[in-house]
């Protein structure tokens, strides 16, 4: 099968690029002396799981429920549940830890959820493994590590029904780096952070196996992890606009993109009109945070590694795409679209924004191979995804 | 079965604010003396699609061939593709057309796809039904009234194969409108311009049975339609926050919420965490535009019918949503957020800020009824919906 083939919009995925991304963030982990536990929530795909690990079904980290449902039944046995847990979500916990022998470790960082979570666990006859979630500086969820909460917490989840795994953290706050340097600092914090807490449990008497942090930008630029056990980046399996923006990658390490056809010319308004839109490139602008400009995407030719210099895509609606050319500096006229070039029936690939947010509106992804080396065009293979709740 | 025995997050309808609002806009449509053709973009359900007619399974618009599939297969009749169609979407146009027997009309604003079209029903044997998009002043498809490429797109659409349906347009401009008398004047040059592309096309010998326009605050606040054959409004069926920033509808008449789950407190930021983020919300900021402020949607206690005074859902990451108090005047302290009040594992509803891109996270939906007379709490029916393309 061939991209011409394809019925629009549909997710692409270059296997070759894919492979590169997790090679490399294996070495990483190597290097940085750390177990590596990728967060699925990127890729939703138990096929890109064991590519992450080089063919082995190794420890992962997911978003919802549904996912580790997934992952569980195809095999996974060490899973993070990494988004903190809703008391009324532990009997589903349970049922997806006693199905399939899975170590399905949960979060939190409220002491009456862990009160809760032992009684359940002592009530449904299960042990409950979780992770204290610590804020290393993005204020989204956590507590810090000098919190006054942290022991109370920890000694909560010694009563039978639960045991303390561990703790982790995420510098999401990475995002919004302007240079390296400053991502290298956050990564320092975000190291520290963890590393504190655990500390302070272990001088309390508790174990603490587990130290985990990571985001793509500093799992990319960390100098040292040391102290820490696992790192769990996720995007970086695609990468996106935004990790071009925040330098996690170069342009052609972005794995994804979506197939759109052109299915008309605005010439007044100086537009191509494609059938990919709000739904299915998401409206997640936040790569213009970087590279104002960027709009929802830019995009690319099929078959081409890089995008078509001078083009955005400026504006969607839930199933329109309109691409035009770039701002022009002030004082400049705009460029006229060669619109010849673009004739309606033609083809792009969107490279999106933020990955994460453009996947989840695709069931499936249809893999293509050595797209940098002028084999992009030809479809190899078709791989499930896991949506929803 | 009742909210509190759902799963988190999932997407709830009111089934009674859902009526009232299609009764109003069928209302709406005989008073003004058009057919209505709801717009099914939003609620992609053909349980909801007989509701909007009262019980029939009367004239609809879809923005997707998933869904032209889904309604077709469904008893449906008389569906328009309001997308620009793209040539290579023909052949499975035509296999709907002779599966269901269905009158599936296309739209298109471009000769060479008009022509593509004529010579693509001539060699698959069916006569497609083509409108032709014209733009009233959105700018993002379709030709203006006065335009040199009106006739010979007609005239490519009287070749055998094609057949000239009439012309359509749509003021998505009126999103942005500040007042109702604003929405008005843009509802007059909808009407206006379609039916002038109409009299033109008349003029010129051409029959152009279908004059076709419609957004929901045109819908809403038009005064005459005269000339118009046809309205498509899609998004009164549910409403949402923008429509009410831009006075379609009362708080009260939005039909569609997400229900959450409180997984946490952040005492140091001020702010609740939920378990509805950027996938279960959508990244759609829109609402603020007319109500800053509103962040990505507001929240009312589950069975409440209206929102909780002061309280906004600040930030979203893909599986988190930040809970907060409205941003104090210039000067004032920040309000302090009654943490108490929202234990966790505590119920919260979020009101859409754009209901057509947040329920397409969602397979169904939950139904409720009598919600503003106490009824809320309890589910009376699932229904489904179709994504996807």
């Amino acid at each position: 099968m061939n991209l011409a083939d394809l019925p629009t919009p549909v997710l692409l995925l270059d296997r070759t690029r894919l492979e590169r991304n997790c090679l490399r963030m294996r070495g990483r982990a190597k290097t940085l002396g750390v177990q590596l536990r990728p967060h699925l929530k990127t890729a939703k795909s138990a096929t890109i799981a064991e590519i992450a690990h080089g063919g082995a079904k190794g420890p992962i980290t997911v978003s919802t429920l549904a996912e580790a449902d997934y992952f569980a039944a195809r095999g996974f046995r060490d899973i993070l549940y990494a988004v903190p847990v809703a008391p009324q979500k532990l009997a589903q916990v349970a049922a997806i830890m006693r199905r399939d022998g899975c170590d399905l470790k949960i979060i939190t960082d409220n002491l009456d959820v862990a009160l809760a979570i032992a009684e359940k666990g002592a009530a449904l006859g299960v042990t409950f493994r979780v992770l204290i979630k610590i804020d290393c500086g993005l204020g989204r969820a956590g507590i810090t590590p000098d919190s006054e909460a942290l022991l109370p917490i920890a000694a909560a989840l010694s009563k039978p029904g639960a045991e303390l795994a561990g703790v982790l953290t995420h510098a999401g706050h990475s995002y919004h780096a302007r240079t390296i340097a400053e991502i290298r600092h956050i990564a320092e914090d975000e190291r520290a952070a963890v590393v504190k807490a655990a500390q302070r449990l272990r001088e309390a008497g508790h174990p603490c196996p587990i130290v985990s942090l990571g985001s793509t930008p500093t799992a990319v630029h960390a100098d040292s992890l040391a102290g820490v056990t696992e790192m769990r980046p996720g995007n970086y399996v695609f990468f996106d606009l935004f990790q071009v923006g925040v330098q996690s990658c170069r342009m052609e390490d972005i794995a994804v993109s979506v197939l759109a056809t052109v299915v008309s010319h605005h010439r007044g308004r100086n537009h191509l009109l494609i059938d990919a839109g709000g739904l299915a490139l998401s409206k997640d602008t936040g790569a213009n945070e970087h590279a104002p400009g960027t709009g929802y995407g830019l995009v690319c030719r099929p078959g081409a590694p890089l995008p078509l210099p001078g083009l955005a895509i400026h504006d969607v609606h839930q199933e329109h795409g309109l691409v035009g050319p770039l701002p022009a500096p002030e004082g400049s006229p705009a460029a006229a679209l060669d619109f010849a070039a673009f004739p309606p029936g033609s083809r792009l690939r969107a490279l999106p924004n933020h990955s994460c947010m453009t996947g989840a509106m695709y069931d499936r992804y249809y893999v293509t191979e050595n797209l940098d080396q002028g084999g992009g065009l030809a479809v190899v293979a078709e791989w499930d995804r896991v949506n929803g709740w």
